[in-house]
């Protein structure tokens, strides 16, 4: 009977899976290969297969499913498979259960609408087109925000859906710290002669970045039976199952590291996909355990592994190689000191380690103010051009360069971005830990060989999806709790050597 | 009261309509983009989309609202959208309630695997492997055709599926009234000295040929804001709704006809379902009536209109400017001929208009006897390639070029083959009519200007979708049923003068 209970529940999981999965394939189709005209139904198209998940999610029977097979739960070794489904699924029923169909449906078609909205906005630097639609959102926002509930701070209610177990309260001091040893650092380097990069600004060949890219990707272990590269206007990773993992990347003809780095960040995304055991496939489990954790991999493999000099000792000659006019007579240690550059910048993606974090404060500040009701849509470019004179000291040229730069607020993504920053402070714990189990990895780097790193990365951490949470997650690895000190010994150690 | 009923039943129905779009979408990037590897998470992503797409549309819930509205149906003007949206519901209702469940999440799974393993099969030329995933469908397909009923023919119960109203008993004499005109010519074709095509068996660069077909679909009056062209194994048009039609091509870099005459059949299949009325966008309407209808469609597009002289005398000058070395010396009157070369050949969709219908003749013949058990799927390379002797004189030299040439049975398209020559048949009776009403068109044609055609298949076709069943459609445009002479009287006519 508890089999069959069991067994019951997972074919209901395993259909809600292959609609997550479905709506995943409609808007990585919309960001990549839709015609401008199929906007308006896809709409439609995502919201009912939205809908449809969560109605099917919040159904009464999964509810008495779970209460029967409670012993069941009780009685499973706590890392196996069964007991991890059981207790993920009743986390997130539960959570579900306090939103109205209405609700999620709204927002699905809000946000669908949004990223089209922002889109021709962001084109044309017209901010006002968005507005209504980005105030729509928020409005949706707060909403779910009051329907899940918090204890402290609304922002939390919708933290949880990226990172669980995190609330601001936890995450400020962090920041805090981060910052503390930011500021003075950006300030020291702002003192020394500025690092010429005009090298990276040039022609370089669309299709030969896209190959190097690629072929960095493979190098890293990137199965393409088991996935694929494409093109969209923000680099996104995206998945269809423990088969079909999507990275997407955007190539700039007039500056290299862009396309090049942003695929190697969604490689990093992608690699935590494809590395979830098979035996997760179409259940709740098949996914990043949180964003946090799953940045953690991205910016590993973009900044510690990708922006590491090991790392182009070893590929530097193959792109001289693939630009010899443009860098044939740059030598290396130049090239690094380039891509290592450190200076406050408007567009967050294309930010340095150090002020990055910089560009993340700013947006979950503005967030907290939007959803605390103390700041208004009409009034967040002021705010945003404002926060990047303080913390950056630099004033964005238009609104489609600054607070319309990321898709994340027109589709919904609110309460998102701290863990970009949490990511980069996990980086560096797992590195660490990592190097402190095989410390030949970073000679491997230097060789362009990957197994270890990434056989390191899929037994400790992508494996197990989302059965352990972020927090058990680290503790596992680490033996303790979320700790900036180690990212902050990274970035002040590697730039102090970069600028001496 | 009743006008909430109908809005209830639309919004029913607009979401039915939604799974439909995304599983057609999820078939779209299988056959396009999809790595290997999501293949088994694809097939069931299809089975689960479908199951709730029929469950949703079987549901008592329909049937009640389509009983409440019964009187209101039988006082709408019998043409407008409402009247035709409750009739063509209620027959898809009736039929859909015909079939269980299980078999259309089987059939579907059964067909998502049929396709990767024909895939497969086709490129090793392997039958052996394709046998067993082939059993099982025409194994489902039987047991699809008994629930649904027929009276005659289990064919006409699957038939229907793709050609509303038509039963074998009809085709039989329409074909074989082509059959008895096709022969003949074939012979007399024969009796002449062979066309020199050999120019078209050259390297073709294949970015030029893309660029030269999207070029004229386009003059054709194709909107890329609501679709796009992309690449697969098999040529296939699809949507995703009014505003989003997608056409497929497949490209040879040797011989120039093949991608070229894809994407202009394509074509003619995507003007058909952008030309739809959007005021049937997110209704079971918004599709071609009946794929003879849509194979009209497509034909005249490719052949009537595209394998034209006067067509040509617009388009050639361009086509050997994009490629002077191969066509630079060659006539128009040699490329004219060339490209409608009759010749007895392997593969249907490369096959002149000619002998083309034998293809289907010998298609419709096996999967009768497939369906009535008189032919087992073993037996079914053997009496392939004995048709194939029989009816076009030559002998398939491998499977993957006789029996796996086409996708359709891998999934599950079985007694969808007749719709290509009713197609055909269709073709002629229409453009007949068009010609009648706008005597400029070809002159038209020959100056490379569509609008008048377009628009009078707009008008006349097009815009009404499902509204009117093929036979309605028919006698508003011809004022009769169908009729085969008037394409036996155009390939008559037009190879008598190509032969002399």
């Amino acid at each position: 009977m508890t089999n069959d209970k069991l067994a019951t529940l997972k074919t209901r999981l395993a259909e809600i899976a292959d609609l997550h999965a479905t709506g995943a394939l409609l808007g990585w189709d919309q960001e990549t290969y839709m015609p401008d005209g199929g906007a308006a139904e896809r709409a439609e198209q995502l919201a009912t297969v939205e809908k449809i998940a969560h109605e099917k999610f919040t159904a009464d029977e999964i509810g008495v499913l779970l209460d029967d097979l409670r012993s069941l739960a009780d009685q499973l070794d706590y890392e196996s498979d069964d007991a991890a489904l059981l207790r993920v699924t009743r986390r997130d029923y539960e959570k579900s259960r306090k939103l109205p169909t209405e609700l999620v449906v709204e927002l699905s078609r809000a946000t669908s609408h949004g990223v089209e909205a922002w889109k021709k906005a962001r084109a044309t630097n017209d901010f006002a087109h968005f507005r209504p639609f980005l105030e729509k959102i928020v409005e949706l926002t707060i909403q779910k925000g009051e329907a899940l509930g918090y204890e402290e701070n609304i922002y939390d209610a919708l933290l949880d859906d990226f990172e669980p177990d995190m609330r601001v309260s936890q995450i400020n001091p962090i920041f805090q710290q981060v910052k503390d040893a930011t500021v003075p650092l950006v300030e020291k380097v702002a003192a020394q002669p500025p690092i010429d990069d005009s090298f990276l600004h040039q022609y370089f060949d669309p299709q030969k970045q896209w190959e190097f890219g690629l072929a960095v990707v493979k190098d890293y272990g990137y199965d393409f039976t088991r996935g694929r590269q494409d093109k969209s206007a923000h680099p996104f990773t995206t998945s269809f199952g423990v088969g079909d993992v999507r990275i997407t990347t955007r190539i700039l003809d007039d500056y290299l590291p862009s396309a090049l780095f942003s695929s190697l960040h969604e490689a990093g995304h992608g690699l935590y996909e494809q590395g979830i055991a098979p035996s997760l496939a179409r259940t709740p489990l098949r996914d990043g355990t949180s964003l946090g954790v799953h940045e953690s991999q991205s910016r590993m493999w973009e900044n510690v592994v990708g922006r590491s000099l090991g790392f182009w000792q070893h590929y530097y000659p193959q792109l001289q190689k693939t630009f010899p006019e443009q860098l044939g007579n740059v030598p290396l240690t130049d090239f690094y000191r380039a891509i290592n550059k450190v200076t406050p910048s408007l567009i967050r993606v294309e930010a340095d380690e150090v002020t990055y974090n910089l560009h993340i404060f700013i947006r979950f500040e503005l967030e907290q103010d939007l959803l605390a009701g103390r700041l208004k849509v009409a009034d967040l470019p002021d705010a945003w051009n404002e926060k990047y004179r303080a913390y950056l000291g630099i004033t964005p040229d238009s609104d489609a360069n600054g607070v319309m730069q990321d898709i994340h607020w027109s589709s919904g993504l609110i309460g998102y971005f701290p863990t970009y920053s949490l990511g980069n402070i996990l980086s560096m714990q797992f590195f660490n830990k990592m190097i402190a189990d095989n410390p030949a990895i970073p000679a491997e780097i230097a060789e362009g060989k990957f197994d270890t790193v990434l056989g390191w990365l899929r037994e400790n951490i992508h494996r197990h999806g989302r059965k352990f949470t972020p927090t058990e997650l680290i503790a596992r690895v680490t033996g303790g709790g979320i700790d900036a000190q180690p990212y902050i010994n990274y970035i002040t150690e590697k730039y102090s050597a970069i600028y001496g």
